[in-house]
Order: structure tokens, then C-alpha cells, then sequence
């Protein structure tokens, strides 16, 4: 991939790639139920920018690029991520966690399809998403269960679920610094990380490269929630295209709330800063995720 | 095994056994955060009849039967079908859906740790059944990643979590008579038959034997819900663990409730002999399954 083309250029490339894999990765809404399918293809297909299987191809293509063939075998991890991702999101938004009406500018799914559905939508949409794992062809270094491992460990109850669980309960009681941490690296920069895992070893990624790569996904990762919490307070709902200023109100340990502003925007930058000096070890490949992660510090939705 | 334990000593054998290794398969109730992995343990070590697991144990000795070996080999496909039976007993208790109370004469586990951490916690509990299965060692006829994706198949949108959403949405029409035998063979028989199909890969089934166990299992699983169908009507909800007359309450579809009870009870009878007869044709070894399936139509609770 030519340095050339620009970053919005790569992106909406990538993002239109991930999109038509995406639509061809769930039954359509003509199966039967016809309404778990149409409410499974209405959060997966709902937009959103698509970072985490951006960010799988982007580490297949730093550790495998110019090889042919190095997107199509990062594919369908691809798709699996978003899956994951968008379960996460279906379950979160349903009244007995975060209660919220909207997501990516559009109703959120429970209330477009009932609780149950949605709720059954996001189990489907996590099981789909091992199941597609389950069929990727093993890299020399990385076996199939190995990846599958890698992204039940995770998904599972002392990594991503048990950062939701936190989250929940720091709402409950003052948190404590070190407890923000713990759960910002658990809801948001385990999936990016693994995003980054999963690319890399559909790419067969050498050891060192893979240390590497979890190291940029966890600043990486860490980064973007402490911008979400930012641009929570500061942003409007119709820019951010959910609800605005939630999180302040539900009392959720947030960076800003717990740190105070300007010390939200100075870890956001020492993050980044960290993240950048991962990408640097990547060499000339890396250079797509090193854009990625410079943009991400100027976002504003 | 030999015939002379009666199949109450043997059940309770292998019921222990479940026990203990379910037990040793999810976190500690210490491990953090406590209240997601209390979540897990309460709902996962309930009780129950463990039917599905032991079912497991079953298939993996009328195949391999005899050798030393097969029954720790199919363990932790028993443990991954109970967790992802568990999953969605969590899940249908939940207000949004079957807005049930008591399971296994307990408090359901959103009555013990709220809506939020109950749904996170089937969650957890269904990514532990991957991430279980992911690390079985393969049989000479099936890898894991086709053990894996058998798994998510018979959870999927198609299947299990389909047939959950064909049941919710029956409540709201009158049920065909073809709609409830859909329901019914996604709702219950495929977990029943993924728990001896899995059962049976691990101890390296012969194609015609997984065949065999399979059309069992379809039977078996068939009559299983009829008759639960049954004694929601029949019992009182003190012997059933549950609340009884639930079913009819809301409307649900039921066998009783589409062709009568009379006509239920013959369907009953009529698939345990077809089940029967699958077992007859697994020879010698197929004996247990043969008992379990008997003495299924005679259950009270």
C-alpha cells in the first residue's frame, strides 16, 4: 500500500471491504426467525467506523504486507471482532445496563426490536463470531484453536466481561484510581489489542512482532477510551451520535470525572505518545497504524 | 461398565464426577470481579439433573467404550454443553424474556446479582464453553476446529438461539402445528444432540455411529421438551424446581396446549420408542443411553 494514498482514502478503502465481508458473514434477514436475523444485520450492518477490523488488517498488512493475500486471510477475524464488539454494544445498551436509546445515530437495537430479541441477537452475534474464528485456516505459528483461545480469553470474565462488570459496579462507589485503569483496559483496550493479536497471526506474526502490536493495543486502546470520556463531556449527542454527557450523569468513573479535564487530555496524549513509539518498532510497515493512532488523539465523535 | 449398577448409581456417579469438574472449570468466586464470577459459580453449580453433560459422558462410551481414557477425554465437552445450557437458562430467566424467579428451587440469578451481572454473567459462561472446547485435544477423525464449529452451529441464530426467538414470538400468534415441532428441535433436541455428538467426536466416532446418535438425540431431545411441556400442567411447582403453570400462564406454545393432552402424552411415547430403537442399533454399549431415554418418559420433575 503506497504511502501516498491518505489516511481517509486507506480508511474508507478498508472500511468498504470490511463492510461487504460483514454483510456476507450473518444469514440474511429472509431466514427464519427473520427478526433475530434482521436484528443481527441491523447492528452489524449499522455503520460505526470500524476500527477494530480496520485495526485487524492494519497489523496482517505490518506484519504480512506486500504478500497477496494478507487482507482476504484477515478477513474474516475481521468480522469476528466487529461481531464481538457489536454484542458488547446490543447488551450494554439494553435497559438493565446503560440504558440507551441510541447508537451510531439510530435507535438502538432494543428498542427497534424488543429486549429479547436484541438481547438474542448479541448471544447469536458472539456465537457467530467463534464460529467464524473456528474456520480460519492456521497460520504456521498460529493454530486455529490458538486463535480461538486467544479471543475466548479476551471476551471472557476476567477480561472484557469483567471490565463491563466493574464498570457497572464503579458506579455504585467513589473509584479509585487504580480501579479506572483496571477497567479501561479491560472494556476498551482488550478488543483493540486482540484486533491487533488476531491480525497479526492471521499474518504469522513472529513473537517479537506480536509483543509489540499488544503493547501499541493497549495504549492504543487505553487512548480511545479516555477520549470517549472526554468527548462525552464536551461533544453533543448529534455529533457523537449517541447520547452526550451520560456518563456524567449515570456517575460513571470516567478519566475526566476521576482526574479532573486537562489531566484527561495529558494521559490521552502521554498514551498516544506511547502508542506512536510501539508503531515506530513496527518499521516502515507500521506506518498505516501509527497514522491511525495520531488521528485517533484528534477526534471529535 | 458393568449392567449390574442400577442406573440410579451409575447416574449419581457420573452426576459426581459433573460436579467436580465443573467446579474446577470457571474462575474462583475470589477471582476479580468477585460478583461476575460468584454469578458464574451460583448458576453454573445449582444443581440440576446435569442431563446434557452426562449425556456427553454417555455417547463418549458407547463409542469408545471400554478404553481407559474416555470419559476424562469427553469432560470438558461435558462441562462446555452444561455452561452453555446455563447461559440460557440465565438469559430466558430474565425479565425481558421468560421473567422466571426460581431456578432449581432457587432464587434465579438476576433475583441474586441483578439484571446487569446475570446477563454478563451467561455471557461469560457461553465464551467459556468456546474457549473450553478450543483447548480439547483432537480425536484422529475430528479437530477441534470441527468440534468448535459443530458447537456454534447448534447455538447459533439457526439453531438454539433461533428456536429461543421462534418460541417468544409463538406467544403472540396461534401456533401452527409445524411451528412447535421448529421450536421444539432448536429449543431443546439440538443441545440435547450436540451433547452427544460432541460426546461421541471425542471418543472418535465412526460416521454411521455419530449418525445414529444423532437421529437419537433428535428423538430424545423431542421427547425431553414434550414432557416438559406436561408436567408444567401437571405439577406443582414445589416438585419442579420452577414456577409451574408458567406455560400456560403466558400463552406459551406447548405440545398439551396445540394437540390436547392425550394426543402429548402418545407423542411422548411414540418419539422415546423411536429413540429406543436409535439405541438399539449402537449395540452392547449403547445400554445406558437406552435406560436414560426409558426412564425420561417417566420422570416426574
Amino acid at each position: 500500500m503506497a504511502r501516498e494514498i491518505s489516511l481517509f482514502v486507506y480508511l474508507e478503502k478498508k472500511r468498504a471491504l470490511v463492510e461487504r465481508a460483514l454483510a456476507a458473514s450473518v444469514p440474511k434477514a429472509t431466514t427464519r426467525p427473520e427478526t433475530l436475523h434482521q436484528a443481527m444485520r441491523y447492528s452489524l450492518l449499522g455503520g460505526g467506523k470500524r476500527l477494530r477490523p480496520i485495526l485487524v488488517l492494519c497489523a496482517a498488512e505490518a506484519v504480512g504486507g506486500g504478500k497477496t493475500g494478507v487482507t482476504a486471510r484477515a478477513m474474516p477475524a475481521a468480522c469476528a471482532v466487529e461481531m464481538l464488539h457489536t454484542c458488547s454494544l446490543i447488551h450494554d445498551d439494553l435497559p438493565c445496563m446503560d440504558d440507551d436509546d441510541f447508537r451510531h445515530r439510530r435507535p438502538a437495537a432494543h428498542r427497534m426490536f424488543g429486549e429479547a430479541v436484541a438481547l438474542l441477537a448479541g448471544d447469536a452475534l458472539l456465537t457467530r463470531a467463534f464460529e467464524i474464528v473456528a474456520a480460519i485456516k492456521p497460520a504456521p505459528r498460529y493454530s486455529t484453536s490458538v486463535m480461538l483461545r486467544e479471543m475466548a480469553q479476551s471476551v471472557g470474565s476476567r477480561r472484557l466481561i469483567g471490565g463491563q462488570v466493574a464498570d457497572l459496579e464503579a458506579k455504585a462507589r467513589s473509584t479509585a484510581t487504580g480501579e479506572i485503569r483496571f477497567i479501561h483496559s479491560r472494556k476498551t483496550a482488550e478488543m483493540i489489542s486482540l484486533a491487533l493479536r488476531l491480525g497479526a497471526m492471521t499474518a504469522n506474526a513472529t513473537p517479537a512482532q506480536l509483543r509489540t502490536l499488544t503493547e501499541f493495543g493497549s495504549s492504543l486502546g487505553l487512548t480511545y477510551q479516555v477520549i470517549d470520556d472526554i468527548l462525552d463531556i464536551t461533544q453533543a449527542s448529534d455529533r457523537l451520535g449517541k447520547t452526550a454527557g451520560k456518563d456524567t450523569k449515570s456517575g460513571k468513573a470516567t478519566y475526566p470525572a476521576v482526574f479532573g479535564m486537562e489531566e484527561a487530555k495529558k494521559e490521552a496524549a502521554r498514551l498516544t505518545r506511547k502508542a506512536l513509539a510501539c508503531a515506530d518498532q513496527l518499521g516502515e510497515r507500521g506506518f498505516r497504524l501509527k497514522q491511525i493512532a495520531a488521528r485517533l488523539l484528534q477526534r471529535e465523535s
